[in-house]
């Protein structure tokens, strides 16, 4: 039974993630916040009495932390006694954080895939460029360490899982779509950090065709599909992280994913992106100031937190599977809808935050009871999906399939445990 | 007979002027260029060789210059003896330019209105602001100062003042249109410097509608017209420098100015301008550096002068007026029309900086030539239209007038240079 929860990161995932573990503390233990920032974390921990959201009296503290520094994240580790670091800073951290959690014991959880500030789209399977180096030593060291469970990666990647187990003999694809139907009421924003929101779409877009890597440029691909309760929704093919695992880990000949934009989204990007406006290159200026153009950028959005008390509507992410099973072609969607206004009631942070934070702090629960605590490193599709997503339907993130005329909350059932 | 003159500016206006002045040095004597950049004067001077533009042998030298610096624009008026000063430099310069000239007894010509750079879109009528409070300082000294002699301003005001007294016995509207027809093949560009673009159009569009100054914002009124040559464009209601003078001369209750823009640039714009990258007003990065955003913008679109060689088309300029004439209603287009790729062959710049440059040197030759001496601040529409439009016939923007189903050139007859 592992216990004491660290999370590092301060941002709106990590605020979900917080609120969660602190409604579960009779399990989890002790809850720590770092940043680099500690009146971020102050905030949250603020958020969470405001709320209520403490299940039984126990430590829930704030820490400043430079997570790039080795050193500093493992003695925040051993002076706190954390058993499980959730990590959900940014992207250029996780491996500084991995590295500290193999040196001290601790368990380790993340919701995003490494990245190097410098490099846009590095080639695939991205996990083989950092994380799956440090396999053997999350092995040999026994340390569990989950890689990417947020929503997408995560509990898409429990999804297709399920799906190749318990509804199929044998599966030709696996379609991620992942549709923002809300509105945050500006002009334009990004809802998360445009830094890394945007570096999603300025490389190629890597999919798994045919078992083989192809790469698209963005917006060149795309489908409208109609999808449960946010209806018909155009998305474009998009790289992103579970594709990278999926691919080595499933015999599924096409794995794509799908992400939906607004033609105002598209048209915005475009103009800034062809410009050159999202450039992490400097320019110069005519007064001789050097400038990095994205950083400008960035600078004139809104803050993706402030969007969070305005944003309403929902989101809808899924994997549509097709296959056979029973010598039968079969087609099934199983699938999530979140509310923003609700995930802001529940949390103070909106449904994209939700949808990340929630299932990281689920794996938390799932290392500190056992069934997650494998000791060693793995990509949610390698883990059972079964209590995952039971979990899910209790805390916030219900798993409904559709498949023909039927549409209906996921029933886990004694025999797909059972194989 | 003035001569001699010091061309104030090295940009693409400045270029064209440079020439034109050369293929009349005969009777404007010693032409020399000054800028910032004499890098740049050197440029148009072997431009110039190389075109092989000056009419006779005779001096053409570059000069730097700091135009703000009111003692050191009078110092090189008086060492290079030059009686005609063409500003055309930033528009921020204009002042000091003008007051060097009253001090020297230099004529002064210029093509734009004068503009406080911290100060977007000022109250009407934007002359009074600066220039005509020198009105007083030009007679008194006997100084000739012709303000905004371009195409527009400057054409069109001569325009004007000729359809005010030989076409119409009283007019109801002149609606002056500018379209530029022209492509030059980028993403994106500005036709000159993207900062006085982008101000032009960042403040309100006042207009002078029923005697009265009415302020629209920009895109917010637009029109369709067939016209000669370019067909079938939508231009949108503008603000502009010569609706504050003419609406100050002419009794003519109705003075708009139009400027054609495509859908795609307005996208551009609207994108940039929605997102707060065309502010003036500086931001913070996350790194505390303190950044304009425009100045980003412009350092990031292409240099105007580098579109030259690529441009294909031709703008369309001029003037829709509607009155009475012999007590019938009466409606003419008074218009030119330019080629990029004739005015790149003639002068190495594009047909934007040609209708403005052209028209400059032309003032030059009707001062020199005792025409437009007039000893005092003028608008162009204060002046005898005749003498100009006839000399532009000659030297490479004719007048075309349409009626009806009728579209000849202009023909100066002696009944209007009489009236």
């Amino acid at each position: 039974m592992k216990r004491n929860v660290l999370i590092i990161g301060a941002g709106g995932v990590g605020q979900v993630a917080a609120h969660k573990c602190a409604q579960h503390n009779d399990t989890l233990g002790d809850i720590h916040i770092a940043s680099r920032t500690v009146e971020k974390c102050q905030a949250i921990i603020d958020s969470i009495h405001e709320k209520r959201s403490l299940k039984a009296p126990g430590v829930l503290q704030a820490h400043a932390l430079d997570a790039l520094d080795i050193e500093a994240v493992k003695s925040l580790i051993s002076s706190t006694n954390a058993q499980i670091v959730i990590n959900v800073g940014s992207a250029f951290v996780n491996m500084p954080v991995l590295q500290a959690c193999i040196e001290t014991g601790a368990a380790y959880i993340d919701t995003a895939i490494h990245e190097d500030p410098a490099k846009v789209c590095e080639q695939p399977p991205w996990y083989a460029n950092y994380e799956w180096k440090r396999r053997d030593a999350c092995r040999e060291n026994g340390i569990t360490a989950i890689l990417g469970i947020g929503f997408d990666p995560g509990v898409v990647n429990a999804y297709a899982a399920l799906a190749c187990k318990s509804y199929f003999d044998r599966v030709d694809s696996i379609d991620i779509i992942d549709v923002n139907a809300g509105s945050h009421g500006r002009y334009f924003a990004t809802n998360f950090n445009p830094e890394i929101n945007f570096r999603e779409f300025t490389g190629r877009a890597w999919t798994w065709q045919n078992n083989a890597w192809v790469a698209n440029s963005m917006f060149e691909v795309h489908r409208t599909d109609f999808l449960p309760v946010v209806g018909t929704q155009t998305t474009y093919l998009t790289g992103h992280d579970e594709i990278h695992s999926l691919s080595h880990h499933l015999k599924v000949p096409n794995i794509r994913f799908w992400m939906g934009f607004g033609e105002h989204y598209i048209n915005v990007f475009n103009v800034l992106n062809n410009l050159g406006l999202l450039s992490e290159k400097p320019v110069r200026l005519d007064d001789g100031q050097s400038v990095v153009p994205l950083q400008v950028v960035k600078a004139i959005l809104p803050d993706p937190a402030s969007l969070a008390p305005d944003y309403t509507g929902k989101t809808c992410i899924g994997n549509l599977v097709k296959g056979e099973k029973d010598g039968r072609h079969r087609e099934i969607f199983i699938y999530n809808i979140c509310s923003h206004e609700e995930s802001y009631a529940e949390t103070g942070s909106q449904a994209i935050s939700y949808t990340a934070g929630v299932p990281a702090a689920a794996a938390a629960l799932l290392i500190a009871r056992g069934d997650w605590d494998v000791k060693t490193m793995a990509n949610v599709e390698e883990l059972p999906p079964e209590p995952l997503l039971e979990l899910l339907n209790d805390i916030g993130l219900p798993t409904r399939i559709q498949e023909g005329e039927s549409d209906q909350l996921l029933e886990l059932c004694a025999e797909s445990f059972a194989e």
